[in-house]
């Protein structure tokens, strides 16, 4: 139990690089020791130093010797050189006795090295506390790291009757404005942004995350015709744009790959170290839904009777072969509701 | 506060008698006498004894006098003569020395004249208790009693796109079991079940309420062409059924009306003293969205892609004209989610 609760706050301070560390996971580490907290720390920004060395220069720079002490971190500590040192050698080498970990690195590179190093150097180390909770919070990078696609979020905003825009493609707005507040977190959430050409050439979004110290979005627009081509849109102003088409149209800007099929897409979208996409682009999205990890529908107070349906692809005809989900959470925003849901296999 | 609380029970009480008293109110009834509880009573089916008088024969029946209590009562006792002697002349007879009431009686042969007789009787009166609270229990009877149009309530079993079938009409089921529950206890709360003739040819529906100690259901169909006519469908097996129809068909049983103007059905149900309407008829439901007092949601989890909606009706082009709702409630079933909506004005 005494475990839980120290993995708890490990697993709050990871959270806090969210948005930040990808391509990493997010991770959090706090040293206990005579049941005292002497050092806390997270991997903080891609790149940065990892989360165990961040606790231990904490405890330090408090003038704790990390010596004896117990540390709990929500992933296995590395045992490679990537950017930055293996994590498990400063382990050994400060004395830490004890180590408690939320789960294993799902990273081919690690996957238990890092823990069998740690016990063949003689320290205690227990694993599986607060796994669950672990794996969820970085879902994007065990999907990654093990299939190096892309985490596919689909994001719409809908009517009470389930459409994105009515007949004459008017859509703002369906959702209220706590709903767009949660688009923002969602966006920070995930490295790139995708919409279709159309959403750019009526909404011209700047595609950007408007939440403090959120990293900027690597911007994907799917404009099979070219029709942004040679356009002046406020999407190409600044980070990294992507433009997936068929068209042989020149861009004045981001870089122009000639593929529309949505699998190869994906998968040039993370051999590009690109982890996650959030996909806001309505019918865009449909074409996605087969590779999608995750919905996010957010609900207006609104019907409209007739519409621009965001699934049209789909083509159900008997119940039993409906596109079905799990519903994982529930939002009440008051003018508008949120349900996030994964999709799941054919009955 | 202590007022509020006796109220709270006496509300409780009230609602003992949801769906057993239509088209007459819920009403519930508490006597306290030295702060103690002598006397509680409910209206328990239409025609029956009220609750105030329930009350004060449970206080005698247990020994105790009502004499110099407080009687706490959900609505206004009533001063006129209906099916049962007026209650205020009652109370008065009985020595109550004080009433608190949530809420005057709307109802126009009352309408004060029940707090006025008392207040002449020298009974100190303090009206408005959790009036808010007794006022959402009795919306039924407080739109019907001032109106004389029934309470009209819409069911939808929609996918998350919106959609009530598939494109083949293939509907079972799209919501879950535990949603399925909570329409038996909708169905409760309503004097009337409505639905289309496609949905009696397809579904063969006995539109009964399977709670136990419910009354039956009034059912209503609408079959414009007369395509029930002669039929033997479990609907018309047993209660009272009313049918509306342009056509000159004959039926074998039930009220046929020549009559199929959503606005003019309405009327004609509330001329025959039915107080409220849910109406669970897919497309049917449309026409009677402009005169809707609540919409009951039931979202299950899937999409279609392409179906049968149920609001084509509607026909929005801008977002500003899109028909609103404000949510009054959210329910999460697991596998479906219930939203309860209160229709409002447009923009």
């Amino acid at each position: 139990m005494e475990d839980e609760g120290f993995m708890r706050l490990a697993l709050e301070l990871a959270k806090k690089g969210e948005g930040r560390v990808n391509p990493n996971p997010m991770v959090g580490a706090v040293i206990v020791k005579d049941g005292r907290i002497i050092g806390m720390g997270y991997h903080e920004r891609f790149g940065d130093k990892h989360a165990e060395v961040n606790a231990i220069e904490d405890a330090k720079k408090r003038g704790n010797s990390p010596k004896g002490a117990t540390m709990y971190v929500t992933m296995e500590p590395c045992s490679h050189r990537g950017k930055q040192p293996p994590c498990a050698d400063r382990i050994i080498r400060e004395g830490i006795s004890r180590v408690v970990v939320a789960m294993e690195d799902p990273n081919p590179l690690v996957n238990g090295r890092g823990i069998r190093k740690l016990k063949s150097a003689g320290v205690e180390v227990r694993v599986g506390v607060l796994e669950r909770e672990a794996r969820e919070l970085n879902e994007v990078f065990i999907k990654y790291i093990t299939t190096r696609v892309p985490f596919v979020a689909v994001k719409l905003a809908l009517t009470l009757d389930g459409f994105i825009a009515t007949r004459s493609f008017s859509s703002k707005w369906i959702t209220g404005e706590r709903a767009r507040m949660k688009v923002q977190e969602l966006r920070r959430r995930y490295m790139a942004v995708m919409v279709g050409a159309n959403t750019i050439l009526r909404d011209d979004p700047e595609l950007t995350c408007r939440i403090s110290g959120c990293t900027d979005k690597v911007k994907v627009i799917l404009d099979r015709h070219g029709l942004t081509a040679g356009g002046n849109f406020r999407a190409f102003k600044e980070g990294r744009v992507l433009v997936f088409t068929e068209s042989e149209k020149e861009w004045n800007k981001g870089e122009v790959i000639r593929e529309t099929d949505p699998g190869k897409i994906l998968k040039i979208l993370g051999e590009k170290g690109i982890d996650s996409v959030l996909i806001e682009g309505g019918r865009a999205a449909c074409q996605f839904l087969p590779f999608a990890d995750r919905l996010h529908l957010f609900y207006g107070n609104k019907l409209f009777g007739k519409g621009i349906s965001p699934f049209e692809c789909l083509n159900v005809d008997r119940v039993e072969d409906a596109f079905r989900v799990d519903f994982r959470g529930f939002e009440n925003f008051g003018d508008s509701f949120y349900v996030e849901a994964i999709p799941c296999s054919r009955e």
